[in-house]
């Protein structure tokens, strides 16, 4: 089976740069690196009590080292609560919620509680690349489903008629994230709404990747997919503090929904890795919880890189939309004289750049590539200015 | 998929008491309540350091935070070292160590990218009960193989024949723990040897749990699998610091051995949870360098509750092997009243001591019961004690 993860944010350490050098084009551009595939967590710090909860959870001893697999009791009353108000809609802590090792986690463990052998899941394309490879390594099908996310805003959003279509000839299961990685793109109330009712009179399971949704911009709206007035029998709801909280370094997430399916990712836990880490667990009697004002501040500052960045790919004529939350951009390129992947390594042999190809999201999207600009604002800026140069320089 | 966990060590929390009542026999036994489904880490607290490790790896930020996914190349370099002298055999830190979370961790990547669907693999009988969750949940089938484990040592170990028997009629992976849980029986340099030649001229791959091979008993001798002579050419070896170190709290495990099935491993764990715990992963910087008589005394101190439990259950004649490594033992009960799961959940109703029902560790082995003894040792004592007495009060 492909699993190719050598693209794959963070591994890039593990390529050479071997082939490189018959299409290199001009001297290394000098500047700070700057690896845009992950959030930098030394620029955003992780919110505030993590450390210190940790601690308190290593004291605890034995009875926070081996909680439950679905994670410690009273650990998951808090953060149920928490979810709760936020999303809009009830959740029973004892039946309906998981903690899991990251949302990754969350998300390998809902999708092999509800992919089968042989069935036909939709994705959206482009989406997170972990869940086209997650459908393949349970034995699924990919049913893509275009979305739509040009630079004006007002007509983007997932292909309605393409999902309703795929529901109709067979598709069971949906798979989705909203905000949408890579695109920023969050789903409109009226998207939603008539994913739910489609999914709820079709019986098709819906597994629903909301990681993003704190980190949401001045101006725009989110809509929860669980707060719908009509819902399918089986969702399950992702979220997780590695994001916007930068907590990503006690691999925590959370996964909520229908019970039974809920008991099936425990039993698949338990065969998996266990549990979360039992005294990373504590840290999430932080979240949701963190100072007056921490929040607001967090999401102002990447607001002022978004449009610093905005600014100068599109400055240059680079197509890319305006994410409407989370800290992804995904640009365009021009034609090139290299194939995209090519410049994407190019990029950082050359610019001390790291950015995620395009190809990784699907095969819609092989000309794009990923920026995750939660890092520092001056090193951000200047590096994007490196990414236009060698734009320049390479193009067709 | 049946992946039930309801009788998994830990879970025991998620079941009800009241089919119990119909069939109880006298009052509650009193005393402190003992779960010796899994080590006390308050008796016997982590190794020194591992706090200080976190925190050290804490303070290092995104670094730490975003390892490759088969974890910190600088740690993979230290715990190499450290797990080459103890094995006896060389380890490539770049290519043939993954860090994972935990040794569950580590056994479903290894079991995930080596057992295909409708694969012939060889399991013992009695061993760890996730080993066969983990081939029926990769579509693999289950060939068991019966371990010798009576009261005299001179005769236990693995039924080679059957495995020769299996393998020439195609079996092409083997997994088990030596030492054996939950027997505690070590295999012999003679059956590791047998068991090594036999896989590298058919052509088996082997994925060995040695978690317990640190907490040897006086007088016992510990033979590294991957240190034969012929080796398979598709060989794992699993290790970690959750048992005897008592780092369960971290989820912290290792894997080492071919560079193509340590390659498979990553590729899988990009999805399964992209990897262990950053910050946990520094603590493994303290494992196998404990301060000078650490090991040493944690091994007497469970050797004496080790033979303290022994002449409790031989004194009303239950049968039990004495484990050579390792803090199981696994008794068998007498005929009882009661069917023997039954009596496990009545032990821990009536008595307050939970132990897993011999039903987890093989369809053979369904009248034992498997008790971890790294606990405090007078509480120990009295809970086998009360054992004793409900084994009394129950027999048929």
């Amino acid at each position: 089976m492909d699993l190719g993860s050598e693209n794959a944010p963070g591994q890039e350490v593990r390529q050479s740069s071997d082939q490189l050098i018959s299409v290199i084009r001009g001297e290394k551009i000098i500047g700070s690196p700057v690896d845009f595939s992950h959030g930098n967590i030394d620029a955003f710090p992780p919110t505030p009590g993590g450390r210190q909860a940790w601690e308190h959870g290593y004291k605890q001893g034995g009875k926070q080292a081996y909680t439950e697999y679905r994670g410690d009791a009273s650990i998951r009353d808090g953060v149920a609560a928490c979810l709760e108000r936020f999303t809009g809609a009830p959740i029973a802590a004892d039946r309906e919620l998981i903690i899991t090792p990251g949302t990754q986690g969350a998300l390998f463990l809902a999708l092999g509680s509800v992919v089968e052998q042989g069935a036909k899941v939709a994705i959206m394309e482009p989406d997170y690349f972990a869940n086209r490879k997650l459908v393949k390594f349970f034995g699924g099908e990919i049913v893509p489903i275009p979305l739509i996310y040009e630079e004006n805003a007002a007509e983007n959003g997932p292909n309605l008629e393409s999902l309703e279509e795929a529901i109709k000839t067979g598709v069971r299961v949906l798979v989705f994230s909203t905000p949408n990685n890579p695109t920023g793109l969050v789903y409109s109330q009226t998207a939603i709404e008539s994913i739910a009712t489609l999914a709820a009179s079709h019986g098709v399971t819906v597994v629903v990747d909301q990681l993003y949704s704190r980190l949401l911009y001045s101006g725009e709206v989110y809509s929860h997919f669980r707060a719908c007035k009509t819902l399918p029998t089986d969702l399950v709801t992702i979220m997780g503090p590695s994001k916007t909280e930068s907590l990503s370094g006690f691999r925590l997430g959370t996964a909520f929904g229908t019970p039974k399916l809920i008991d099936r990712m425990e039993k698949l836990q338990a065969i998996v890795s266990l549990r979360a880490a039992g005294y990373n667990q504590a840290a999430l009697g932080t979240w949701f919880r963190e100072p007056d004002g921490w929040m607001k501040n967090r999401i102002a500052q990447h607001e002022a890189i978004r449009d610093d960045l905005l600014s100068i790919f599109r400055g240059v004529a680079l197509q890319v939309s305006t994410p409407q939350a989370g800290s992804y951009l995904f640009p365009k390129l021009p034609k090139l004289a290299v194939p995209p992947d090519t410049f994407v390594r190019l990029l950082r042999y050359q610019a001390g750049v790291t950015v995620t190809p395009g190809s990784e999201f699907g095969p819609q999207s092989l000309e794009s590539f990923r920026l995750n600009f939660s890092q520092d604002h001056t090193t951000a800026v200047l590096a994007a200015n490196r990414i236009v140069e060698m734009v320049e320089r390479y193009r067709a």
